[in-house]
């Protein structure tokens, strides 16, 4: 059999390397906000990255019990009280395109709509006018813009004010902006919620498009751990009933 | 339908708060590893613990492809290109007793051993030593000791100096250092692995057993995402390849 | 790397064996039914022992989308659209010990009861009895008795007539019925569930007692495939919407 | 909140009803594979699609411990001796698009090309030489023919014959048997395979595209827990290893 080949992790009999760095220098030395930033960068954060990534993880680390990912873990350990892995790989599974996947489709589009930008040689608004036109033309949603709640989301505004403090913000922060002001002019006001600004940030920080959903799915976990904790620490198994209403076929005979 | 109730997360048109904390605040001042305590703690850490916990998160967050969280995320990844959560979520069920339990486990038999020294009135030394004792009678594995590869773990001694320094060290890391003496002396050499030494410090922390397999995750999660970026981007798909040996019955008829 | 060693499955050039028999013409002469027996017990089944194990995997396959594998399989499908996979999985780990796991927890109960009996020299009426007094004494309840919401179970009737009729029922179905005489003496009227019903019957096909488990899961994975096609089929992402309350603490500022 | 709307199964007080009907009576005179095809297909299969179902079921099952949701589960259960339904979630996560998604792929590329001959008017032998082509002109794979090993496979020739013999085999069994004829001539010798054998009867017993990713996982649980059961009984945890070369940066340090 073929050796894997990593290049994140060796050890020897001394010590564990993560991308070169000795585990217990960084246990003396780092942030585990650095360590996640190093396992996906290959290099250290600088003070401004690290603080716009603790932001970013914090951001998403949870929003309550009724999200997917909370609900399914909660389900799951109501139904399996001997599994904390079980009910947390659940809220894992949940983190879809649905909930969660809009980060990296929306790096997606901020990566192709600068790309665009450049290669026909116009400005982002521009560009990002365009994005607002297509989608309204096929009726599709945008990812990254729009909120079921709020008008403005307080997460967003962090973000952008942190990565501008921090001269981090770039053309990532500049294409959401104007993709905003675009649908405000031509759809209707959607303000960029968290998976947009993380998108824009991540963007502008050289994230690849990918990094968006790991960043969810690693912030999240800790969330999904403290609900799984709190409902085997508060709750009886299997109380949780959902109101059914039948509407298949009546009862019948075989043959 | 009951509602659910749930102390940890609750927003409102304006903002998210995490035990009460608006979210907005904590992205601008706080760090994430204050957000996993804070979720987990209900409450935010000091500077000093807040250290001891990015040492302990860094401690656990990757040691190798070969680790069964890491090899079981890849396997699913190389079968699976689509769906970035099922690989991951593969990697935390891999984290059972076996790998990564060992943390609550041994958090158990410190707060175990420390009641037992206190209700007979005896020295944490000897109820340590009977710790050992027994294990050795029953021919049982202690939690938290020994190692494959090291003769001394190099995060053990990282995590101990700065529970000493930070004044955090208090029974709990006491224990495990009589336990290793014990052992040495009754069993055989065992040095306190990271187990050990994150069990011990979390004890004095002032967090109950089963949080060392939740934290064991959250900081393991971020070693997965790692192992599954490298194996979607550096290789194909279906690429694992094992050496199998069939010993079943040979060739046979139905009937 | 040492070969991993396998009973189950081989193949060559020409052909897979699964337990020594050729796959096409296992699928020309028996039934799936067949080749749940054979991967888990390396013989196929008599014909009375597959209409047995049909009926029980029947038995097991849906009760409906408020069981806890079909409600987390649900939720994890409403936020994430394209990965059936990771539904399905959520499913699974819903069937731990409070869902699913009362079968493998009925079948250790019944061996040991029959053990002691053995081993005392006593009738297995009276083993029955001791265990429904301990259960009573010590406040625990029994695996595989008592339902929700029926008297009577139709499933458990419907097993134990065949294996009756089939000449399969021997001391797994006599002790779960002592137990039942004996916990309606002692305890009160407490029907055996399709769990004790399945685990009687299993213990009497010759099965070990973690086997029990395995066929729920295999029977009930077809359940949980039908709920993901119909939420995908019929619902759209995220409509699922739990009543929360919070209960914790109120806004407060950091530090 | 809302009920929550199936048409699968309900039940009251008396009974369990599965798309109607009676649990108890399904249990006398079905068997599982009828309830596989009543779940997903609303209607019980006749004595012809009964044993069609079996045969595809038992041709996806098992082939072999390398397979990667095999694999992934035997890692997760070394990692995790005591949750089962952990390894069986993980072997369920490794069947993604690369490891049993090909059946889905063709019975959608099945459903297009024989819609496309319709619409076109022209036979589906010409429909499927034009599949051939763009594949070969795109260097794409096509789903459901091709072979790792086999020249022909078995499985393939067992599902056609039968689906022949039994007057199930219509358009899905045709276009696949010109899709492969077409490939000969334009690509190279490409045999059916089981996904691409299955694909073709499923779509001829009705079964929509998505059908077939639901019926291979259903089928291949049962060798997942197979495989589970022969860790947990013959290996000890932890116990796979795999060698690694390391390829990252050499040591550094901080700063």
């Amino acid at each position: 059999m073929e050796p894997w080949r990593t290049g994140i992790t060796t050890s020897d009999a001394k010590s564990i390397y993560i991308r070169g760095y000795e585990v217990a220098s960084l246990m003396r030395q780092a942030t585990f906000t650095d360590i996640v930033f190093l396992l996906h960068q290959a290099r250290l954060p600088s003070k401004e990255e690290r603080s716009l990534f603790d932001a970013i993880l914090i951001g998403v680390s949870d929003h309550g019990a009724e999200a997917p990912s909370a609900a399914a873990a909660r389900i799951v350990a109501s139904g399996n009280r001997r599994s904390l892995e079980a009910a947390v790989a659940a809220g894992v599974l949940a983190m879809g395109d649905a909930h969660g996947g809009a980060a990296s489709d929306c790096m997606q589009m901020i990566a192709d709509g600068i790309a665009a930008a450049r290669a026909q040689g116009v400005p982002l608004q521009e560009a990002a006018g365009r994005v607002a036109e297509d989608a309204k033309a096929q009726r599709r949603r945008l990812p990254g813009i729009g909120h079921r709640v709020h008008t403005e989301d307080p997460r967003t505004r962090v973000l952008f004010e942190m990565a501008g403090a921090y001269g981090v913000a770039r053309d990532g922060v500049a294409f959401m902006q104007a993709l905003e002001a675009a649908a405000r002019e031509r759809i209707r006001p959607l303000p960029i919620n968290i998976d947009g600004a993380m998108a824009a940030v991540l963007h502008d920080l050289g994230f690849a498009p990918a990094v968006g959903r790991r960043v969810f799915i690693i912030g999240r976990v800790t969330g999904v751990t403290a609900h799984v904790m709190e409902e085997h620490v508060r709750e009886k198994p299997m109380r949780v009933r959902f109101p059914v209403s039948y509407d298949g076929p009546p009862p019948r005979k075989i043959g």
